[in-house]
């Protein structure tokens, strides 16, 4: 059920079989195959998974084409819910490992009307995900504008859209320019790069870029332009004006995982590296979607929850031994003699 | 398009990057990300994925808990046409590795009636699944009248719906029992195991399963008894009738992987081994969904598709040279000189 702050303290002497840490399209699968395994569950979320953003899920089977992110997200929570799930809108701050279960220390509530309420848990999924980092302009309802649209931040998910566009590339870095420019031009070759004045380009790498007739544009950015989040260019500070039909923002990310800082993880660069059902260095502590090692793509995250929750069930399930058949309640008279042998 | 014995002429010179062999859950993911990540590739399907068969989709995040099976296959199918993809229905009955391309031998059409097509590829997604062996009854209609209803083939597809009810486990195996029964019981310990007199049971599991509680019935199964696809118990062949709540099928599976008999692949049991991204020892010939090690899921096996699908198109796209903006068609005249340099 829907936990809020009026029956939050039901759940305070109880510990989940699992708690998992973000209820986007990761979490929410991991719950659903939670509660249908008969385990219990919190989904702790923070709001706006960042498959909320994405205006158009063009990649995910089964739903339209044109299916909001945030619509997968609604159903997601309906049926965990109806699957007696529950969710607590919080924001997960610590996590205590104290041996055979996890105090989880979640803030609930706005600023100066928070309570921090400790949950428990003897598994923890960390599903907490990444955000990306946007254009910063002194507007920034601006990017909100268009990004999610047509200014995108994941090429595998938008690359198709892309075709043959002119392109604008939001850099945040050197190095997003050597991993992204060149596959990028799968894609489109019409492609500008904007640094917004942030960093330099070694002579090499600009005359690779030179050299595939890519454009470089180190003047910041002051707007975007356009009209019914269609993004149609981008004027800069000296007022000049460079026509786009599409945008690849490619700035870096934050990732959530700030309440994990007690415990020690492998990762590898920010990305917790995981086993094949997701399981981390840690026993107890899986990682799914975003966080973990591989391709950030909604399906994908989507599948991971499964095997993240199959992994916990096994392991719950093996440490249980199994149910006996106690009662006479259901013994059919016509059984065979043969059966009881 | 829809290929069929009318257009498959236009399309047995060219060369796919990828055919995908299977229809499935597995293979319509691959297949909208391979169009999306702009490759050329082929679906052939035989019809009737392991998941056309299910009546409910329970656990499927982004759709309602009561979707049938064959309505995602629909969806996808759909969403994959819409992309631009070939769609054929055959028979895959040969593939050789002709070095940089596979030739693959496809039956097309029925019996008498067929054609033989050889199509091309590059690379390979196998992704044609498994199905169930169902109870050798010698009405087999009685059979599906139930099977995918409250007879089940799935225990983490539908444990859940099994809960605390009076459950018949229909073994095919000394194995499938030892394997299944006890974890069974996490969802139900009402279990009674059907043998139908094809084995034997040695006495110390005997013992086991009588010491749980679990009845056994070794005389052969006459027919399901029930209505509306609500199976309610069974008829032995010596008349006798024992009332059941839901089942479960153990009974083995058949592997779709024939045509895969002149290749060598590294197996675990009758599953491919592949890394993390479907690759399998064979590096331009990928496996997905119910035939590689893992989870028989469909939202894994549709997470599998997106990993080999971009795993397939980062190969191809390494092994190409970056595009080069080569027309003056979109230099904006307002481009900053900076831009050049």
């Amino acid at each position: 059920m829907q936990i809020s702050r009026k029956n939050l303290d039901q759940r305070q002497d109880h510990i989940y079989d699992t708690i998992v840490v973000g209820g986007g399209a990761g979490g929410l699968s991991a719950g659903i195959y939670l509660q249908r395994y008969n385990l219990s569950s919190l989904i702790i979320d923070k709001g706006k998974a960042r498959s909320y953003w994405m205006q158009e899920l063009h990649n995910y089977l089964g739903l339209p084409p044109d299916t909001p992110g945030s619509e997968l997200l609604k159903h997601g929570k309906d049926h965990y819910l109806s699957l007696n799930g529950d969710f607590l809108n919080g924001f997960v701050e610590d996590v205590v490992d104290e041996g055979d279960t996890f105090a989880v220390t979640t803030k609930v509530g706005r600023n100066n009307n928070s309570v921090y309420p400790v949950l428990r848990s003897k598994y923890i999924i960390v599903a907490s995900g990444i955000i990306d980092q946007l254009p910063p302009l002194e507007d920034m309802q601006n990017v909100y504008e268009y990004a999610g649209y047509n200014l995108h931040v994941c090429m595998v998910c938008d690359g198709y859209e892309m075709t043959d566009k002119k392109c604008g590339f939001f850099a945040g870095s050197e190095a997003s320019i050597e991993e992204m420019v060149f596959n990028l031009s799968w894609f489109t070759p019409y492609i500008t790069i904007f640094t917004h004045g942030m960093f330099e380009i070694n002579p090499q790498l600009r005359q690779q870029l030179e050299d595939h007739g890519y454009r470089i544009v180190e003047t910041p950015i002051k707007q975007f332009l356009g009209e019914n989040h269609q993004m149609t260019g981008v004027e800069l500070t000296d007022g000049s004006v460079i026509e786009l039909e599409t945008g690849l923002i490619s700035m870096g990310s934050k990732y959530h995982n700030d309440y994990l800082h007690r415990i020690n993880l492998d990762y590898k660069g920010n990305n917790l590296i995981t086993d094949k059902m997701g399981r981390t260095s840690h026993d107890r502590i899986f990682a799914i979607g975003d966080l973990k090692v591989g391709l950030n793509q909604v399906v994908v995250a989507a599948g991971d929850g499964a095997l993240a929750a199959t992994q916990i069930w096994r392991d719950i399930r093996n440490a249980t031994p199994p149910r006996r058949w106690e009662e006479n309640l259901f013994i059919s008279e016509q059984l065979p003699v043969s059966s009881y042998q």
